[in-house]
């Protein structure tokens, strides 16, 4: 915009006319079928003021963020372990606010302030149908994507290695969840991209994969994995059954600027500019990135897709204006891939907010802390400071609400004062999910086919609409046998029936939502009827989203007829409050041998 | 708010239902009737949530701010005197901003960056029929209020004292407008509350006062003046006749809270508590003030008002997170006054939002540079810095955009991202304000009553529906005879007809337009029809709001007859550009002699 326009009378305007009927039009009812969640880590508006200033000039709009007529501000206090609120959050406390609707400590994620898991978006818009996605350009077990999948009360715990002496209790070995990277693979979103291949290199401690690697063990379990940028361009698919995990970076992205960083007396050098990154990869730019996220998610189901521009505050941390101006351009690029699918599809969601405030603000001349002269779009200087630690340090967050803006069904929601909780229930009500993981899992049933056989005879137990749970446990005669994914509400396991003729109770149970299924396995030396197609090959291909299992040397396991029909057993699953024998079970050592396996390495590269 | 219940699952929502029906229900169709502007200076999102944290706990609710859903961010840039962007405003470039439509650099006062005065929201309202009222915590003549009625390029030139050192080609005895108090009494607001007193003690240097202080002239003027805040309730009337100037203290309010202003090392300080100020006058609150002047303002006419709560600005200024807490806490109170009778009202537009962000930030641990140690009401320490000024230096304003939100019909006009000169638009559309003063006095008539005098005659020469125009001058056969105020359109001069015989040209010309109205006195020693009811007694009472003269003494006026009929003579204003005449009427040493009075002492008290 030309200098002399904003002097002239009205030349300055946003306004082109009166906003009521636009404004009007942008509220449009739920339900959403897809919400696409943007976060800008750290920016709040004076980094958003900083970005729109030096690319675009003052006048300037921010193409993806500045058009958005609903609008708020949210609140983005935490709290400290003792449950006492606590003025200036963490990246890991506020992204498990919004992931959850339950705030909890800096640091924490995605449990609460005594350490109980809580549930995720990413989590329950799965249960309830809908594909998944976690788009960032930090490393992906970063405390933003991480609170959509992890439940860890320290939020380095990345992998295995850390978790054994930062958050121990946490870690496989003692019964808990695992490491960020593993709680990752049990996630399964649809489509994961992001940086921090370097913990897929780490190896498992416990549990069924350990003494593999992370990527190993991702390969295995089915995963499209890709660490190269250029193969991101040419995915066409990911579902459950080849969940996409993109991680083309060892640890954070490249930003895109790069720039002088904020010196004492800074304020006063020559106004210097930004410079492209050579190391940026526009390969995976946040736009890109989540337009190719969108594209692997929209379908039938509808979607859940969170993507974060992660490196707005961590370079706000460092004091270097030009690298989160670059990083907060990065955010609007996502924002206007969100809305060019929204408008166009009509049925979208797309809330864009920032997780906490940060320190940088531009100032009038040189202040006493760190300042920095940059040379905008306008032509003049503008001088940011950053004031809240010494050269050296880390530039701190601050307490200030964030701005929050929607466009889509159900976008209301962020208008006027929200919190970070509040973006859960919107997102929540928007896609009309069930939080209820147990009740979703409800209608599960388990399936013996054949229900009765002969001794060695292979025998399925299929569970089906077990739609709350992420993985499943067995047990046949009360032995275990293993553990297997779900997909899709889906998990079975080939078994080869006891030597012992008798009756043996099947029992498979949602790891997730403790539901239990049971039926009854009778073994006898002559069963009536074998189980039609079952030619027991465990290796066969599996197009059903069913778990096979390549490990058919569980308890020796007999078989007995049971029944004249030999048909199906369904029973419907029960809510079974059985974490104790969960935790026994994930143990995992002894375990291992019965581990149920995915043969399908569908690894792309 | 227990702090248990923050730390539950969904505790710390706002949300307590779906907004969309409340979002849509906010948005209400202008015109608007009346509209209230109403200004937290250097209010950014970090000073709203300090004070949120302190006064309510950080999951409480400012009860005036916090539950407006109708919300945006506005940009508040100004410009260099050569037209360049700024990033960094001031009080007086962003009022002048949002007061005029027209953008322009830092401590100007609405002019362009040219120095060319630029129409106000007050002076269009009045000038449009609308009552007008202006309330400030701070002197009157600072930026804020006096970007409203006051044209100079200097903010700090209050008086005329610091106007001919400062400013002084905007100096009465310059030719210029005067100084920003005597601006003030040019422009008769309806209802002036807030402090600056001080100020009122000096003398005129020029203009038809000179010599007189300026509170002998704004009696002489007919002004409701007062300065003892008891008084206040007692008000029950303010209008163009009898205007309300309450200017309650020498300067500045004092603020409403007190505590330890921010130092090096601050933060590791015990927490500490802030103290109501003795010195703070509850009879003149935001709150009340606010309150007093839409009961003042309230009628058929319909009203703008602006309120600004000034003082978060000067403590943040000062690294005084009480003192600015407290003055947020006015602010709230204004706008719950605000909401109230808008609620009530249903046809007036609340708009509330700052003039640009400060330097208070809320932070984690103490930072390198000041900052204090505060207990909320949480019962928690909250650290608040001040980075960008030496300790006993002035904080400095930020660049960072700000909160903005409105209630009521044509409110969505703030929604999303807008400058502060659409605030101008946002006002101007809602009450479907005419800007173009000049068209407003162009039915003007002049009426000469009698038009045939005869010599030493008095002759009323009224002029009316001169709306565009807040003074006017008269000449009679070329010879200046005064300046009146305007009031509801009306000014009257009664003059002595000339003793030679002849035809007179008697010409009122609108000051702020340049509105020329022309009418013929004809003089001769017969007049056929002396005019019905006129006693010659120039000190009578005025019941039409029609400015009376005392001075008889102009130039030597002779009467000759006109016509047979004598009745009156009607003229139809036009526009004329008489700036250069103005100017030299507007010198004023001449012109006092023939200055017309009010007589209406109206004083209080």
């Amino acid at each position: 915009m030309a200098v002399a326009d904003v002097s002239d009378h009205g030349g300055a305007t946003r306004n082109v006319e009166d906003r009521t009927a636009a404004l009007e039009a942008a509220i449009m009812d739920g339900p959403a079928k897809n919400v696409i969640l943007i976060i800008g880590d750290g920016m709040g508006a004076s980094e958003i003021t900083i970005a729109r200033n030096y690319a675009e000039g003052a006048a300037g709009t921010l193409p993806g963020l500045d058009p958005l007529l609903v609008t708020g501000q949210k609140t983005t206090y935490d709290l400290t372990p003792d449950g006492e609120v606590h003025y200036v959050p963490d990246s890991a406390s506020t992204a498990s606010a919004w992931a959850t609707g339950t705030k909890t400590y800096t640091g924490a994620l995605s449990i609460d302030v005594e350490n109980n898991p809580q549930d995720t978006l990413l989590e329950i818009a799965k249960a309830n149908g809908l594909k998944t996605g976690n788009v960032s350009t930090s490393e992906i077990q970063d405390a933003t994507p991480a609170a959509l999948f992890a439940h860890v009360n320290a939020r380095r715990c990345y992998g295995p290695q850390a978790t054994a002496t930062t958050c121990p209790t946490f870690a496989k070995e003692n019964g808990g969840l695992g490491s960020i990277t593993e709680q990752l693979l049990d996630a399964r979103a649809d489509v994961v991209l992001g940086g921090g291949n370097a913990t897929m290199g780490e190896t498992a401690a416990a549990g069924p994969w350990a003494g593999q690697t992370l990527q190993e063990q991702a390969a295995e379990r089915g995963y499209t994995y890709l660490t190269d940028s250029a193969e991101l361009a040419g995915l066409s698919a990911a579902d459950q059954s080849a969940p996409v995990l993109g991680l083309f970076t060892p640890g954070n992205f490249p930003v895109r600027y790069t720039g002088p960083i904020a010196t004492e007396g800074g304020g006063n050098q020559p106004a210097a500019s930004c410079t492209e990154n050579p190391e940026w990869d526009p390969a995976t730019s946040l736009g890109t990135m989540t337009g190719k996220a969108i594209e692997l998610l929209d379908g039938d189901e509808g979607f859940f897709l969170q993507v974060e521009s992660a490196s707005i505050d961590k370079r706000d941390h460092s004091a270097d204006a030009c690298g989160q101006i670059g990083e907060t351009i990065e955010l609007d690029e996502a924002v206007q891939a969100a809305l060019d699918f929204a408008k166009a599809d009509g049925e979208t969601l797309v809330v864009i907010t920032a997780d906490h405030s940060h320190t940088s603000q531009i100032v009038g001349s040189t202040p006493p802390g760190l300042s920095v002269n940059l040379l905008t779009a306008d032509g003049q200087e503008m001088i940011v400071a950053y004031g809240t630690a010494p050269a050296g340090g880390s530039q701190q967050h601050t307490g200030a609400s964030v701005p929050i803006a929607a466009y889509g069904p159900g976008g209301a929601n962020v208008a006027g004062l929200t919190d970070d909780t509040d973006t859960f229930f919107t997102t929540m009500d928007a896609l009309e999910l069930n939080g209820d993981l147990a009740s979703l899992s409800a209608a599960a049933t388990l399936t013996l086919e054949p229900s009765s056989a002969a001794p060695g005879q292979t025998v399925t137990a299929a569970s089906s609409e077990l739609f709350g749970d992420r993985q499943v446990l067995a047990t046949v005669g009360g032995e275990p046998v293993g553990q297997a994914d779900v997909i899709d509400g889906v998990a079975s396991f080939d078994v080869t029936a006891p030597e012992t003729p008798g009756e043996y109770p099947v029992v498979l149970t949602g790891v997730q939502t403790g539901t239990e299924l049971t039926a009854s396995l009778v073994v006898s030396q002559s069963p009536t009827t074998p189980a039609p197609g079952d030619d027991g090959d465990d290796n066969e291909p599996d197009t059903g989203g069913v778990v096979d299992t390549d490990d058919a040397g569980g308890p020796g396991i007999g078989a007995a007829p049971q029944s004249a029909a030999g048909g199906p057993l369904a029973v419907t699953g029960a809510e079974v409050a059985l974490a104790a024998l969960l935790a026994a079970l994930l143990l995992g050592s002894g375990g291992a041998a019965f581990w149920l396996r995915n043969q399908r390495l569908a690894r792309v590269g």
